[in-house]
């Protein structure tokens, strides 16, 4: 990399991610230099980050949570966001969270790095066409988009197939007849990824890699038509493009999100960090293969069908789902109630097409609001 | 691509690459137009090829064959290879006869499709200062080698490492006791690939991957320490390379030599062509792996470790190899003797540094000759 030190906010620190960011960050001082940090809770860690990368600017959701006074000023997520001195907004958030601070990032010509995939999803329309306009970059940092990604570096057309691959989640093989019985302990394990709880818990349904298609949709302009998935338990290959000649290219690694995370900083150069695991082909054997079993996880073709859908149809999906994991964590839905109660609350939706903000905004609290009447069984 | 006309010359027409070479040019007669062929036999098939493409310039070795005048005029291979008229070279011959014409074409300056392996083996260090001189592109044509290309693509460090995959050959897992009294025909049935006779037994000895990773230093300037090749009998993975941070590149198709040979044609463009086969994701249920053994095979070490010297002894092994395959297909040399004569050959070898072209062919010569004693049984 030249030398020109990035100055990077962090949206969502003390998360699965955020960590993970700071970790490559803290390896790399003459490259990147941290102006914000802003966390929902864990003011404990939050504030050991403050710390050790002195932060001009924080936020922090829970009020009630003490944080000492430092040399730094508490600003909001999207002040954070679109602050002058930033150059890179890395959006680890969860949820919804990330979709205004991202807004407000890509409005104002901020890069962001992107790891929340609601956002995208909610609101993919609108964030696109704001970052063609200010000439914002969105730099994917989900290992699928990641991977995708570095395999469409150089190339002058527009690839003709993506393949996003999946572990298949815990419950891969899981009998049928018993995942109504699933534990949100069990569906915590997830067999080749370390990550926050919704984004395990979407994994376990599926729906994960449902939202995936419409995340990859709109970072690389491609049609609905020609983006699918199959399952690859291994999680080795991250995802495979195709292009029109017939030939593809996948990007391979260990599953360990800080690669993702590194280059989407360091794009379009690599940073050699040894902390990184190489591939070891004297232990990798085999590669699988299966398709993705729709019809026992459902999640991932309601996602489909509302990306194809469009309008806020994606929105209500993903407020209906971040309700019903909430329910489910909480041991207030069954794991196969996810998917009906999603469904039910989609099926009820009355789209707007080529929503505004607010329009998005609304169809996310009318789809709660839906969403916790299933949950409460006063859906009738 | 854009509307230039790519004007081509194909040596070695007749063969296997050179055939496969013209199918893909018939079917982009808007991008390519031949200029020039060249072949060594085969008349018949080469006056179908004249009538076809209706070359300016036309070689055919085999002075005894009959070939009608026509609207084309005779040139030598070198003199086709440079002619002012011609933008891009294809190199399809086999084994040293594409020496002469890879220099040629370098040297005034043509961009060369390369799918002659022997001739970078050979006088790499020439070649490739000559092109830098002149300012000639290479484009690989060895699936492996367009993997590699592939996938450095838009990547702005050097690669970290190179993994090239190796099919195994016909006799991957077949007893080692019985290696020896294998027939032509059996190593001349390649698994995945349809290729010419000297490459095809080149693979059943792993000679081939050996050579592959001489051709690989040479083209990406890459340390022979960073090559290494895995088994993996699918050959749908046609190689990988790794980068500084850890992250890897792979690129598939199922085995079909005309998408290399396009790619390289039509580079950095890609076309779209509906005869060239698309993975089907439904049907690959596992890429196997397996380390390359190198006790089984020991041309693949010979290969290397003459690579590793350099000088003239990656010539004396291309033309030891060469005479040992002529032998073998003749039945007057076995399987498991192909090994021996050509490290009986290097380790006689007083080898040159930085050789010039006069002492590569020097030490062609004379490793042709000590081949043919080792072959005749007059070896002492």
């Amino acid at each position: 990399m030249d030398n020109v030190i990035k100055q990077l906010a962090v949206l969502g620190s003390t998360g699965s991610v955020g960590q993970q960011t700071l970790d490559v960050i803290r390896r790399f001082p003459h490259h990147f230099r941290i102006i914000g940090l802003a966390a929902a809770s864990h003011a404990d860690l939050l504030a050991r980050q403050i710390e050790e990368f002195q932060p001009r600017y924080v936020y922090l959701q829970n009020r009630a949570a003490h944080l000492s006074d430092g040399g730094y000023k508490f600003l909001s997520m999207e002040d954070i966001a679109c602050h002058p001195e930033v150059d890179t907004v890395v959006i680890a958030t969860s949820g919804k969270s990330g979709l205004l601070p991202t807004i407000a990032a890509v409005t104002s010509g901020k890069n962001i790095a992107l790891a929340n995939k609601e956002s995208l999803v909610m609101a993919g329309e609108i964030i696109t066409t704001e970052a063609r306009l200010s000439g914002a970059q969105i730099l994917p940092v989900d290992s699928e988009h990641s991977a995708i990604w570095q395999c469409l570096n150089g190339e002058t057309l527009p690839p003709a197939r993506l393949i996003l691959t999946a572990s298949g989640g815990p419950f891969l093989h899981y009998p049928s007849a018993q995942l109504s019985e699933v534990t949100a302990r069990q569906a915590l394990k997830h067999p080749s990824w370390h990550m926050g709880r919704k984004i395990t818990i979407d994994s376990a349904t599926l729906m994960n890699k449902g939202l995936e298609v419409i995340e990859a949709h709109w970072l690389f302009n491609v049609p609905f038509e020609d983006i699918t998935a199959v399952v690859h338990p291994q999680s080795i290959i991250h995802s495979l493009v195709e292009f029109s000649d017939g030939s593809a290219k996948a990007q391979l690694g260990y599953p360990d999100m800080r690669l993702p995370i590194q280059y989407a900083l360091s794009y379009p150069q690599r940073l050699s960090n040894p902390q990184l695991p190489r591939l070891n082909w004297d232990n990798i054997n085999q590669l699988t293969f299966e398709p993705l079993d729709t019809a026992r996880f459902p999640c991932f073709q309601l996602a489909v069908e509302a990306g194809k859908k469009g309008g806020t149809y994606p929105a209500v999906l993903c407020a209906a789902d971040e309700v019903a994991v909430t329910l489910f964590l909480s041991q207030r839905l069954r794991f196969t109630d996810i998917a009906p109660l999603i469904e039910w609350v989609l099926e009820q939706h009355q789209a707007v097409a080529h929503p505004t903000l607010n329009e998005i905004m609304a169809a996310d609290a009318w789809a709660r609001d839906k969403a916790t009447q299933f949950g409460t069984g006063n859906k009738l």
